[in-house]
C-alpha cells in the first residue's frame, strides 16, 4: 500500500462522481442522475496534510464536499459488474478526500453550459488523508465520514446511502476512460455541504462500526 | 526533448482551451469569451501514432478539432504575462494534436449544465504527434496547421489568428492550477470542426512559413 505522497505523486486523474446522495442532490436543487455522473479535477489540485491550508481565490465561494476515495490499484476498463466482491481487485486502498468547489464558479458554469474544470480544480482544492488498508476498511459501503467546521458537524452520513454503488461507479467510469494504477476515485459527498472562509478549521474523518479511524483523521484550514 | 511516448507516459493533465478562433467560436454558436476558457482532457485519452485508430464510442458524434500543443518543460504557477519571449522558457517542445469532441454529448452537457469530462475524455480522444523543436517551430504564433478527411481539407489556419495568444493561456490557466513539468497544453482549435465515422481517415500536418513539418504529418483512422 502506497504511503500518501507516493499515492499523490503517481495519481494522474482524480475522478469525482457527482450527485450520488439524495440528500445532497435536493439541497443543491438538481435532477436525480439516471446514472452515475462523473467529472475530472487535476492531480495537481491534491493536498496533503502537511502542506498547508486550502486557498481560497478571491471572489471564491468556496465549499466542502467530504468523499470517500479510492485508490485504484490495476487497470480497469470496459468493466461491467454490479458485484462488490469483484472490485476489490482494483482497490488498493482508501482515502478519505474534501473535493473543495468553488460553488459560485461551478453555479455560473451551469448557467452558461462552461465546463466545471476551473470550478473543481484549482490547486488546494483537494486535501486528502489516509491511506486505510481494504483489510480494516472491508465494507466501503459501509462506513460513516464526517467534517465538522470550527467544531460544528456540518456532514455526517454513512456511505450505505450512495445512489449508485463502488462497482457500478468503476463500471460506469471505465466503459467511458480507462482508470489506470494510481488514480483517485471520489464517490460523491453527503448532504450538508457549505461554505468555509480563510481561518476556518475543517475537521474529518471516518468511523468505521462507530469506531474512528485514526489514519484519516484531516484537520485542514 | 522527450520522445513521444515518453511525453504520453509523463504527462498528468491535458490542459485545452476553448473558443480560442474567431471563426470557430461563430460556426458553433458559442460567445467569443471575455477570458481564456479552459477545460481538462484526462492523460488516458491520449493516442499515440502507433496504437491505431480513433473508436467511436456508440451513440456519440465524434467531431475533430486540430490543435497546436505544448509540452510543459518547467512548472508555471501564478504566471503573469503578455510577453512572447518570457513563456519560451517553459515550454520544452510542440506536438500537433487532434481534440476529438462527443459533440451530442458535449451539447447535452452545455443544455443541462454539465461538466465536459465525458464528451472531451473517452480513451483514443486524444491523438498526438511530434515532437517539434522550439529550434524547429520558432514562432508558435505563425504556423499554419491542417486536417484532411479522406482527402479533403477541413480544417488549415493560421496560428496567428488565435484570440489569446499563448503567454495569455499560459498565464490564466496558472491562476487556477499549476502547470508541472509534462502537462500537454492544447491552444485551441481554427473553423471547420465537423464530424468523422468509423473508417474515416484524418490526415493532419504543420507548415512553417509554407513548407511541411514531417516530424507532426499524422494519419488516424
Ligand atoms: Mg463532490
Ligand atoms: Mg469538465
Ligand atoms: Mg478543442
Amino acid at each position: 500500500m502506497a504511503a500518501l505522497n507516493t499515492i499523490k505523486s503517481n495519481c494522474r486523474k482524480v475522478m469525482c462522481i457527482g450527485r450520488n446522495y439524495a440528500d445532497h442532490v435536493t439541497e443543491l436543487n438538481n435532477q436525480r442522475p439516471k446514472q452515475p455522473f462523473f467529472f475530472l479535477k487535476p492531480a495537481s489540485s491534491l493536498l496533503l496534510p502537511d502542506e498547508g491550508p486550502v486557498l481560497r481565490p478571491s471572489g471564491v465561494n468556496m465549499h466542502f464536499e467530504i468523499e470517500l476515495g479510492l485508490v485504484i490499484g490495476k487497470t480497469i476498463r470496459d468493466l461491467d459488474t454490479e458485484d462488490d466482491a469483484e472490485i476489490e481487485q482494483y482497490i488498493e486502498s482508501y482515502i478519505l478526500a474534501i473535493d473543495m468547489t468553488g460553488r459560485n464558479v461551478q453555479e455560473e458554469a451551469k448557467k452558461k453550459g462552461y465546463p466545471w474544470s476551473i470550478a473543481k480544480g484549482f490547486d488546494t482544492f483537494c486535501p486528502i488523508a489516509g491511506p486505510i488498508s481494504k483489510e480494516k476498511l472491508t465494507d466501503p459501503h459501509n462506513v460513516e465520514i464526517y467534517l465538522k467546521v470550527n467544531g460544528e458537524t456540518k456532514q455526517q452520513d454513512n456511505t450505505e446511502l450512495m445512489l449508485f454503488r463502488i462497482p457500478r461507479q468503476l463500471s460506469d467510469i471505465s466503459k467511458v476512460m480507462t482508470l489506470e494504477k494510481g488514480d483517485i476515485v471520489l464517490t460523491g459527498t453527503p448532504k450538508g455541504v457549505g461554505p468555509v472562509v480563510t481561518g476556518d478549521v475543517m475537521e474529518c474523518g471516518m468511523r468505521i462500526n462507530g469506531k474512528e479511524v485514526e489514519e484519516v483523521k484531516m484537520r485542514v484550514e
